[in-house]
């Protein structure tokens, strides 16, 4: 069904200030919630309020918990989030990399002890919208088996770009997984197999039926080898920055999917060495050289990163924004 | 064929050394082939000698340029490598960006207008070896279709990430495409399939088969649409922050392989808000979780990105390093 977005976003953070966040907390992790959900990433949207709220009611998301300053050294910042807010903790230090990024040509901040960001891109759009590249990662609990192994080893540490553009900026928000478990859900309910194998079945074999990977929990690394190799080594340098828990010390059953893990945030000046107009005549050329790209299918199109994002956010704000009807019940129960 | 490291140092120099390279470059240059041979990449190291080579010849490469600074800022500088020597351009920007990153914490070098710099872990490996995390990609010509399109359209794009460790770097080097060419070919010369599907045949069908990929030119991004997706992001975001080429302007046939292209080289100290016992004590702890992780197959073990590479290294140290015996005798005539 569709909401339109202020209804969306008003239902949440009601729901959100009866769960004892401030008026301020509660408008701003609405927006984003709902902005989620607006720009078609359902599962870290509307999707993840009960889950918010019920951390919140656990005590594994501390709402009074404000990121506390333990270094600065040159371009670099270094903060303990305190198992505050995902969403604000996140959003504060892309801030603060944007800041050192705008004084020193570059800015790095590394954030340990904080809690679910829920959708990575929004940090990489952020800081894309304020004009600054951005690069953005997280570790995360133990979720996707390493190449080799049978059993969940390492995060599916979600990684993220933004590159500002006038056009709509570019963003990259990806995940170590092929696919997300959210993902497989939706296909196994709807009787689908999945367009391309996602994991291996509990007899090791390479499967693209989603329900065989729920079973197994071995879920495929995107590109095999190469989504482990780089979810490994983006958690060692999370943890190494951050000084904080390498994935590891991520224990969900303890603290939440994600709680007490690192983020790093790095901004950068894009215009540090060119001009603007530069930048956007690159970016318009090279937009147009993937549009022109010769297409697999007849009538298909190419794409870059956050195309079909902002595409998808233009129809929700003109058509009310899609929600799941369980999901929206279930919101608005909480909100009441 | 087994050859000791010094016998292929000595020899790869000499030829360099005939086409025209300085005492100086010739070793470094002879250095770095060997020891990506050395490493068991052999695609970057001895093989790609007599290609070089070929394109001092052309004039695609310039061995009198250096790279020119043109700008610094902060944290961050931007250099013009005059279509330099790839391999010394690389080294010398990783270098200047750990320089960067010992007084401001992390550092920023953007260079354009290089030649290609042969393996990308080098760099990260360097860096990772002289105490500092480093992050470094490149902008490649178009090599592989973007998701979505059935032609050539962007580049594979390696993406490193080098962390120091006292028992051996951790060391992420990878390329945007599932499979290299050089590794179909080698699976084709074999009469063997690939181990997962590496690309499309010229119908458009999904296909383990080398040699139909080879044909068609449709290797696969490194997780479908995923890895294409970062490799656009990573050929805007190279060509931006060194207000240089975008994938759509490298043209092979022009300047060979990366002839022209961007590099971008991120160094960090590692032991910025943290001490080294404290990063040794992390680093360690989560290599032997990922050691202790399940083996997929009984007597199977589970590695961190580098570790194969340090194995392969001591074994031909100690051995000698392994080449191709054609490749070797062209090596040799050219260091006649």
């Amino acid at each position: 069904m569709r909401v339109p977005f202020e209804t969306v976003k008003e239902t949440v953070k009601k729901a959100f200030l009866n769960a004892g966040l401030t008026e301020e907390q509660a408008e701003e992790c609405a927006r984003i919630h709902t902005q989620s959900s607006c720009d078609g990433v359902y599962s870290h949207g509307l999707n993840r309020v009960p889950r918010f709220v019920d951390y919140v009611h656990k005590g594994w998301v501390d709402v009074k918990a404000k990121p506390e300053l333990l270094h600065a050294r040159g371009a670099a910042e270094h903060y303990d989030g305190h198992l505050g807010i995902g969403i604000l903790n996140a959003e504060f230090c892309m801030d603060r990399a944007v800041a050192l990024a705008k004084e020193h040509g570059i800015g790095l901040v590394a954030l340990r002890n904080t809690t679910h960001w829920m959708r990575g891109g929004t940090y990489a759009w952020r800081a894309a919208e304020a004009g600054y590249m951005a690069i953005c990662w997280i570790n995360t609990e133990s979720c996707m088996p390493l190449w080799g192994s049978k059993e969940p080893s390492v995060g599916n540490n979600p990684f993220c770009i933004g590159i500002p553009h006038e056009g709509g900026s570019i963003v990259l928000d990806m995940a170590m997984s092929q696919y997300a478990y959210g993902k497989l859900g939706v296909y196994r309910l709807a009787g689908k197999k999945l367009p391309f194998p996602g994991g291996f079945d509990k007899d090791g074999n390479l499967t693209d039926d989603p329900g065989a990977i729920e079973e197994s929990m071995r879920i495929l690394p995107t590109g095999y080898w190469k989504g482990s190799g780089m979810a490994i080594a983006l958690d060692m340098a999370a943890a190494l920055l951050a000084n904080g828990r390498s994935g590891d010390q991520i224990n969900a059953d303890e603290l939440g999917s994600c709680g007490g893990c690192c983020q790093i945030f790095l901004a950068f000046d894009p215009y540090l060495f060119g001009s603007k107009e530069e930048a956007e005549e690159m970016l318009n050329r090279r937009i147009a050289a993937v549009h022109a790209a010769a297409p697999e299918r007849e009538g298909g199109r190419v794409s870059c990163p956050g195309e079909r994002t902002v595409a998808t956010r233009g129809e929700h704000l003109a058509n009310g924004v899609e929600v799941d009807e369980s999901v929206w019940e279930e919101v608005c129960r909480l909100a009441q």
